[in-house]
């Protein structure tokens, strides 16, 4: 049976994926006093006279809104924030699975970016975190970069989540093929959200230091090819991405910008990519096909044409792509250190803590793992100590 | 030790005393891709052509939002929506172990009404329900009113909710004094959120029909005294009360009200009925003082000075007017029925189920404990049977 159709059964089973549990059982009126009115009375003047306490008192400590307006929904786009409801449960399942959050979905009945800071904004009381998701470009990026100040992480998953997971794997391609990882000539196609991020991430573009990390040839295309300077049909978003990509401004197709290239990144669609391409790389081409259910090429044409290392988003292929391999760690480890965002050097720890698992990197094993449950405390650790700066 | 004392250091321990279980354990590969990708793009498109079986698929069917600005909590006011999070915990816990709904606290930092309006709508995809909670008069009755045509059941608990409660315990009062209802004189005290609500329900008023039920002679009192037609300091709220309430347009005090009334309902505070009104009410009088921890006068005195039936809303005396009795089990029916409101005939439905729950009332036993397991599904099934019609 396909994973779909056991996938439908297994919704219609459970109506839900996530419940709540109550962690004190009511057995008397003693629990009623203590648990509810009149106890309840004393945590609350304690959380009214030392705002603080609310971590210590209640779930606002542990707990992270999964919150979308379903408007890019895995590949299946802009289906509204009701039919994007068993994606944010699935979320809030892995938060709990891999990082023992209390996760809850919140699902938003709105495109307007204002609104939805706004409703961010409202929520913030009772939530740790804020893990925004399926939200689509360029909106994600405003709706993000607006809510920084909020005094609790606001992470945008798409973004973030597949440019550390991406970066990771890339760390130990890069060993796999012995290659500087700064020197990586690099070609991402696909200018949304994770594009966009994975384009920043590698050239570390917005990041205070770390300039000596920086990957230098990275660029950066869309469906009608390189974004560069003679292009008139760019939206703001992808205008931004001529400031640190595409510095020797080249201009052509998909194809044309992989001639020479060490590495190509795909977060777009099926079948863009062909064995030719492949072999017109430079020596040991790494191949990230990230499209899923068709990946950019299959990894035996990639392999065929000389690829040395091949990821995808695919779970029956090596080297799977998968989110779940930092948000959860990710999170655990800004609850853990009372974060107020998660900034640069946390998503820097992470990349490295991801890397860091993978003890000693070959072409079939570039990440961990996505249900290796070391995973999440590594990089819960890690990210936690670089938030304590 | 005090129950604050207890509570303080059970949540402390705890962290929040609701948690999200998984319902499905990650154990491998083909766990993930049917609890998420790509599996979960079934269920999500079914929604999309089928926005009802969201209550199939997803949590929608069973979960509510325990919603609060935190302007009105217990005892202690205006604490804010930080400090209202142990409370809206509270009462999401209690929804799980009495009606097995997965309730989450929404704490909302803002206590402008058109903006608590917007954000339920914002929220309405992911909840079956929205529970109003601890907002307080007179922007409760303007938020639940504005929301009625939102297409899910949305209840202020502390007004409809302790009415129903008290409507259940004065159908039973009046067995054990043997008085008709609806003739009885019935004399409030506080014109507050659950003061008003009491008013209305016991009045019938607005109700399309139930006129036959209707209790004719009801007075409110507030910290002034009588509201009556010559009072120049009404609120609009209150300057409603008289379309409805105290008919023969009497002045005065609350002592003033009292005489030869049959029943004094008490949501005010503490010691503010002495025992010569009670003295000077009708004959069997029915108290219920549920100012909480001090109520409008002690059980014993009120009884010395020669009640017949007194409820409180302490657990330590027997008739404790509680409002657990009632709203697991009004939602639970409401989200069986998938009913899109609780209308005026469910309420009625709930208050009679609970009276019901009671086989022989007498002085000390007119509503059943509160932590009776059979009411929630006994009001359950009357609910969801008055939401067909």
């Amino acid at each position: 049976m396909s994973f779909f159709k056991k996938s439908l059964i297994v919704h219609e089973q459970l109506h839900g994926k996530i419940s709540i549990n109550s962690k004190i059982p009511i057995g008397s009126r003693d629990d009623l006093s203590v648990a509810y009115t009149p106890g309840v009375a004393a945590p609350c003047e304690k959380i009214a006279s030392d705002p603080e306490s609310a971590y210590k008192l209640t779930i606002k400590g542990n707990s992270v809104a999964v919150l979308t307006d379903g408007s890019a929904v895995l590949g299946l786009g802009d289906i509204g924030p009701l039919a994007a409801l068993p994606v944010m449960e699935g979320k809030a399942l892995l938060f709990k699975e891999f990082a023992k959050i209390d996760a809850w979905p919140i699902c938003i009945d709105t495109k307007s970016t204002e609104k939805i800071i706004d409703t961010c904004r409202l929520l913030s009381p009772s939530f740790g975190g804020i893990n925004l998701e399926d939200i689509s470009a360029p909106r994600c990026f405003e709706i993000e970069t607006a809510l920084q100040d909020l005094g609790i992480p606001v992470f945008h998953d798409d973004q973030h989540g597949t440019a550390i997971v991406l970066m990771a794997a890339l760390i130990n391609a890069a060993k796999v093929v012995e290659k500087d990882l700064t020197s990586l000539r690099i070609v991402i196609n696909g200018a949304g959200a994770a594009g966009i991020a994975i384009a920043k991430f590698v050239s570390r573009t917005g990041f205070e230091s770390y300039s000596d990390q920086a990957v230098q040839d990275v660029i950066v295309c869309d469906s009608k090819g390189i974004i560069s300077k003679n292009r008139s049909d760019l939206n703001p978003a992808k205008k931004k991405l001529l400031s640190y990509s595409n510095k020797e401004d080249r201009k052509g197709s998909l194809s044309d910008a992989l001639v020479d290239a060490d590495v190509f990144i795909g977060v777009s669609k099926g079948n863009v990519v062909a064995p030719e391409d492949i072999r017109r790389m430079a020596k040991d081409p790494i191949i990230f096909a990230m499209a899923n259910p068709t990946p950019e090429i299959m990894p035996e044409d990639a392999l065929n044409a000389g690829a040395k290392v091949i990821g995808t988003g695919r779970s029956d292929f090596p080297n799977q792509v998968n989110n779940v391999l930092v948000f959860p760690g990710i999170f655990r480890g800004a609850l853990d250190g009372r974060a107020k965002t998660i900034n640069n050097r946390m998503k820097i720890a992470a990349s490295e803590a991801l890397a860091a698992c993978v003890d000693t990197p070959t072409p079939d094993k570039i990440l961990p793992h996505p249900l290796d449950r070391t995973v999440a405390p590594a990089i819960a650790k890690m990210v936690r100590a670089a938030s304590r700066y």
